[in-house]
């Protein structure tokens, strides 16, 4: 008995996706990244994790429609200007233009813990004003471990990433979130690859002597998806992952 | 002497076992999971484990006529419904037809502890209300360690662990409890697949870029199994197992 | 000047030996298990540890006139029945006649505890019990983690370890106890194995994804015995090991 | 659609750099460290750490008119004097001419602890004080862990960590900091790598017997940067770093 | 200039050796083990450490005149004679002619602790009184690790085993204590090997399920020693160590 | 521009050696160890640390005129001296003629703390009143893990390790100090090669049964020193170092 007769009829809809613009990428996972989702992007020092989280937000606000919002716990708007400036992005021409918010979020240890509680209400305010004052659409957090950093109590941790993605997906955000690769797991607590809806891997080796940058879709909860590893380079056009080994239509 | 003459007479009952409705693993286990126990499914992120969890409950409810109650700790009802529409499942039209009850159990991680103690009482009550709603027969718990993540004491785990199962088992359920990977262990805390009556360990691998899905039974009290390892798809329609090294009869 | 001069007479007395009625597992042991001491039989989830155990005592039972108990901190005297079923043992019957006793033992964690010590007492009562009710001469503890899972000191473990194998001993039992593999270790503790006289390693591996089994006598105080891997099957008939390199009077 | 019309006109500005005199390495990474920012050398101990750091200060107030302060940690300023007048630097003369400080700073464990906080307020006024003396574009910190080495929060030590790399690039000070190899991580905290804008990682590998040098720029924020493993040589005449596998353009 | 001036006149004394009387081992070591001081036999469970030290103890009662003391941890004097039975060794008769004095020791958790700190005095005592019984020249103590299995400071442990290495010294006693292999260090703690003058290895592999039992002299302080692997086999006239690749005069 | 203008005028002095009097050591250094500095000789149990330090320092006594003190933490002066002996140092005679000094130091663990404070004053008062008594040039320190075993506080380690170092080097010593090998590290705290001026690893390693030693220089501050892995024996003319892949000249 065919799985089709299970369900009278079988239904056409896909998941919304949401283009990154990047060539490959956006082939790989059959339109981009999930709407209104969660998206993670992990991986080592220097391996493009905030690059192409800023090429997703740019390429939105540019090509898309659609405004987005950079909300960075290291580098301030200068810095982040400065360093995306060689691959051809203006930073500050779509700040102008109210297209993309720089948010610099320095995370005072105390500022979320009150009461021995973890507290993410002063980062909602923050970034729900950021959101609303441009309408954003896509929203980039960059990086995970700045926020959580001094959590170390697993219940806690998966507690109030869940409360986070929550709040993202109630608003119908469409985000990206960078995580420091951890010891033998694809995230440092190893855990939020699992709340994750989509999770990105970049890895950069260095195999006799010679790097090579790779990209795999590990994770992407009700979609197709190519699974294989996939080359990328970052040049002066920015991302462009190469699909040699194509498998659309497989998880 | 032979095994035959010690028991006098050889018994030809088999276990009870639940269909998947699977190609490929209802002949590698012999007919299905263990009825009225329960089956543990584990991978990493982006194995499958929800989606084999969700396929188990659909196929039954639809095909073998068994009502069943999806309870997920991270995802809501609407957010599963659209990750399995692609794969053909109409998940709000079996919840009407009262052949499905999608629960989103939201774990608080005060609720669980009273007095130094943890309390499983409360989801108890909720999981038993779901279950009567419907007459179900099969359930699945979508995953453990939400529920039971902020447990680091491993005899007060254990012993939680056995208090669920054996609840589980005193209501004749078929329960399917996923889990995720642990370090070097088939489960985070490595405990779950050793009360289990049956394990069944999802893996996705990339080897020389090119990814693979493999599926083993690991464990199965009481009956004979394949204990290879199977390359499985998810497609369209949805999981199925390939038995190219078949060796049945054998644990 | 040769070894024998130097005791003046060679005894030949050998180690007493209790057979496992095993194929293959006899003949590697010289003859079984040794008879009035604990062995330990270690390996993963699946491995085969639970069957292995029920084996000897059922054949201790039917074979060798000697009656067992079976002490289960997992699973009801049901499911074990169960779960054995296949294999031809029916433990009911076996159960009626007073040749064995099954005991499901439910540890609570507090039970065991008592002023800051762990306390077997209230084990060895209801042990010693189940023992003189049919005068058994085997019994099977699965598993000793269930038993002492809480214990993180290891200086506390391996007292209460000695406490235990010492009461057994004394009672003149030949007793076979379960245990769950650890991380590099035998055994979870990595204690046991130094503390039992006889240590039986079961390991189920995948490789080029077809899965053996395979058993090793780690461990033997007091005999000879073949130290290679042995490859083993569980079927209908039970267990069998095949000796394709056999080694005999080499320890 | 490519990237250019995305942003209308292409910039092409690229982030200004200071250059290190190495050869070799200057051409690796079109055109030094990231001027104004902090760059880390990390390595294992004898890699040539300190010897870099050295020598991009020499250099810099040699070749490139620009003075520098080394802040070591461990070594006194004469003991520095020392171990590089093999290499031709006279660092007694270039101090005598304002041109270099050299800084022994004895870190006791008290000093940077305040309050249960930790507290680098009298560092940044040493430091302050000596960049003053003689303008100072170029600052050498050897090495982090002296610093940080009694911080086992990882929340306080990124925070810290910030803290140091703000105030220097408030300052508009091109800084170089030196760092240990962890264990599995570039850095023994694991964290410096993630908050540098650049990380050179210097390695020293002996295979069969033969000892090699290798350099690696792992981390390049904002510029294109040469990504393979690069062999390196210090002798009479200093580093210099062989450029056999070159790949400019890409990052 | 050789070394041979530098001291004027050779001396050709060389460091008192206690014969083992075990074929091959007494030639790797050029004569035994050090006479007075202590010798450390480590490996993991069923490798032979028991057996080696018992077999140095009853040949140096009838083969070289020395007395001996057997001090358990873990086995009864009873157990003990059982198990050795098997290689042609009556221990029932070596104690009545006093030539060899077997102790069973209960090493209680609190017996050895006094006021937060550890005490040793009532081993001490018991051990002084059991030589003095018998004129005892030799001691094994099997094993170390149940003596000091609940110290986890490293500080007190390496304090206590100086202790009591000492008080052997002292004592002029040719010493053996067994010890448990650990993870990836000779003993559990990894400290044993330095403390002490002589360490043997024993080693059982599995290799493509062929067993191999191997001993290497790891270390012996004043004395030149063969220091390959060494294969040896236990059989019923005891231990053989095959001396294949002989390296004599080489450390 | 070649570094040789940018300091005008080229140095030619080198760093101060004092040599080993160790064939093949002296060439790989080119010239011994660095005076008035501490080196560590690192490795693991049985890789001839203690002989190496003694021969470098009776050498000194004997063939360089520098008289030496040796400061042993686990063995005895009498105990040392018959170690040795069998290289045929004299050290009776030495001490005599007051070239060297054998010092026993009993740590205990409560001396070396006070205050919560680790205090290393009693030891430099003992070290600096035998280093007086015969004008001593050299000293050795055996073991360093008993002199800071039971400190497991980085930073305090850190510090006194600095402490200690700066003690030596104000007085000019060159000083020999001793490490047991960590897990993955050169030191068992994995700081000890940070903070040295020369790092010497000595290593020990079985391959296919066959035992070789190698050296390796680690790291040597302000010198070119040979870096690959040099083969080496002990024989009854102690260590000599066989130079077949030489490469001075390179760091």
């Amino acid at each position: 008995m065919s799985k089709r007769t299970a369900n009278g009829q079988r239904s056409l809809r896909e998941l919304p996706k949401s283009p990154t613009g990047i060539d490959g990428l956006d082939q790989i996972t059959s339109g981009g990244f999930p709407s209104g989702r969660p998206t993670l992007i992990c991986g080592s020092a220097g391996c493009g994790k905030t690059l192409l989280a800023m090429e997703f937000l740019v390429r939105g606000a540019t090509e898309f429609g659609e405004p987005g919002v950079f909300m960075a716990f290291e580098e301030t708007a200068d810095e982040l200007a400065a360093n995306v400036r060689s691959l051809g992005f203006d930073l500050d021409k779509l700040a102008a233009e109210n297209r993309v918010v720089l948010e610099h979020v320095h995370v005072e240890r105390n500022e979320l813990e009150e009461n021995g509680e973890y507290d993410l209400d002063g980062l909602f305010i923050r970034l729900g004003y950021a959101i609303d004052s441009i309408g954003a659409k896509r929203v980039v957090l960059d990086t995970i471990e700045t926020l959580f950093g001094g959590l170390d109590n697993q219940a806690i941790l998966r507690s109030e990433l869940r409360r986070l993605f929550r709040w993202l997906k109630d608003r119908g955000i469409t985000a990206v979130i960078t995580a420091e690769r951890g010891d033998g797991t694809l995230t440092r607590n190893g855990l939020e690859e699992y709340v994750s809806d989509c999770v990105i891997l970049l890895d950069h080796r260095v195999i006799d002597q010679v790097s090579t940058r790779r990209l795999r879709v590990v994770k992407y909860r009700g979609t197709a998806h190519g699974t294989n590893e996939y080359p990328f380079l970052i040049d002066e056009a920015g991302f462009s992952v190469l699909q040699g080994a194509r498998s659309r239509g497989v998880r």
